[in-house]
């Protein structure tokens, strides 16, 4: 499905809570062609977030958006645990009744809600639940036998530039040559990719399932960079980040870390040092099937330049293991540290 | 409630399959008066099962359970997956009808199904899916400030006897004086209890938060004995294992091994030296909250006095910690190991 959407993000456009809408603009097959904040109204996205480099005008409400033709309605933010704002309701329900698709990665189903699905109805438009989880499936082992090399973004903490870092790479790895593919594990990959699962919805006997069921699918590429969740020292989120370490069998990690972050998204736990997250990471692979950190992506973005720089030196030292900035550098080392291990798989083992 | 149970495990009593009739029948408050196993009928569970203890007789279908007044259906094995077994329908009718309540441990929640459901009308019973998953919330912190202290039994892997564990533990506590609580995360804990959550049928986004609630809610207990499930190392269960490690904010981990398996139960990789497993369940405790092994519990079920004994010797000489043997000895060694942290907490952090 083509689409155009108005992302959804009042009041949080320009705050991290807004990172579904910033990822389906940055990174999205299908263009926003609007975003909708009333506190931001009259401006552009590059006005507010330059590194977006989008013209798309910010509006105030709905009804403005309708000269740039849109087709579906992206709820724009994630909030913690998932649930719709209460104020939202109105303009998800005017959506409908317009004829806008609705594309939504809440934990709360909005497809099963009376209302929204008799708006639906009116509008003939249809309700995009992306976190919706599969059908319950058991981890099988499959993943283990995959042709595919698969390599799993990890992170200090939530919120750190996993996908980035993931969508970085892939795009390093297909400008090179390598038939490389993106796996969406979260709700704005989801969107950005048009498929994949939201691990973090899955009944947890089932979450490595789900992961294994995404890499045996797409287990004929060269390649797969699967987006990691959460981080493994995050007090509520570390089981989804272990579905997805032992669920997608990697054969290779890459760590991402925001050096400015210091203690875990939400709780006054310390993030621990890189060394002790990268023997930790590998020391869980290798209980299952040993996989090794490649190397270190670092999301800067609230560092200047040199203390940017200074941050790489430091993350080199602590790990001696390649680096680089996200945010200034590129994912071409990570892509130069992976090519011999695809050149040494290939055949299914 | 209080209930007279039928367990309900054709063919497969004497297997570990049947693991929830087992601990209705060992540890469950309210009595088990007939097992229902067409394959052993005429025999009774004493026979097939020693260690059990029980006269139950085992019958070859529900309508020879009646001289017994029962009053309830206990589905009292676990397969994998959690799905009903189609051959099974038909009984679960058939006690509805009668008025005999149903309980279930299944993923499948039977409460759903049109035909269990309108059969439960008719004989006025009703059905308890004991996995039925609490209202979703987010682990917030409030289970590092409780008064008890809080000690989890986690495993060398799947099903060697955390549940029995932490019973045994419960037991030897409370025989001591202690006022200590067994907090059931698995439906045969649950039925034994008589409440809890099935911590494996919770959303992974929302599994930490519903550890931390059971933890909470019994939080003013002296000792809270946590029963783990899965293991670290489970290709499939990891990610429930470590909802219980982080969710319950323990400050002791009791480790249970069971000396004969030597893979992870349902794959090929090899079960982690019992040193490894002990760092690895630390190692990720440091990171969100601290909390030493304070012993290794063995389940030898399976073997000999003779074998038993030294598989004790060389679990003390592999960790260093107090061992105990399960099935010949007790469990005083943990609670003895436990009492000096049992001295030192009892206000809230």
């Amino acid at each position: 499905v083509s689409r155009r959407y108005v992302a959804f993000a009042p009041d949080l456009f320009a705050t991290r809570y807004a990172k579904t809408a910033h990822g389906a603009i940055a990174y999205g097959s299908d263009p926003v062609v609007a975003v909708i904040d009333p506190a931001l109204r009259g401006r552009r996205v590059r006005d507010v977030l330059p590194y977006l480099a989008s013209d798309a005008p910010i509006v105030g409400d709905l009804a403005s958006t309708r000269p740039f033709a849109p087709t579906a309605l992206l709820l724009g933010t994630a909030p913690l645990g998932g649930v719709l704002p209460e104020g939202w309701r109105s303009t998800v329900v005017e959506a409908l009744t317009s004829g806008l698709d609705v594309v939504s990665g809440l934990h709360a189903m909005l497809g099963e809600d009376p209302e929204f699905a008799a708006a639906a109805r009116v509008g003939r438009a249809t309700i995009s639940d992306v976190r919706a989880a599969p059908p319950p499936r058991l981890f099988t082992g499959a993943a283990f036998g995959v042709r595919a090399v698969v390599l799993l973004t990890v992170g200090s903490d939530a919120a750190v530039g996993k996908m980035t870092a993931a969508l970085e790479l892939t795009a390093a790895a297909r400008a090179a040559g390598t038939d490389a593919h993106f796996v969406a594990t979260g709700q704005t990959g989801i969107v950005i990719a048009g498929r994949g699962t939201a691990i973090d919805r899955t009944i947890a006997d089932f979450s490595t399932g789900a992961v294994e069921e995404l890499v045996v699918a797409d287990g004929d590429a060269e390649l797969l960079v699967v987006e990691g969740q959460g981080g493994i020292a995050h007090p509520a989120f570390a089981p989804v980040t272990l579905a997805l370490l032992y669920g997608s069998a990697p054969d290779a990690l890459l760590l991402v870390h925001r050096p400015t972050r210091e203690r875990a998204e939400g709780f006054a736990t310390p993030i621990p040092p890189l060394r002790d997250l990268v023997a930790l990471y590998e020391a869980l692979c290798a209980t299952v099937k040993p996989a090794r950190v490649i190397g270190v992506a670092l999301n800067t973005g609230d560092l200047d330049a040199a203390a940017a720089e200074g941050a790489l030196v430091a993350a080199r030292a602590a790990t001696g293991l390649p680096c680089a900035d996200l945010v200034r550098g590129d994912a071409a080392a990570f892509y130069a540290a992976l090519r011999p291990m695809l050149a040494g798989k290939g055949s299914p083992r």
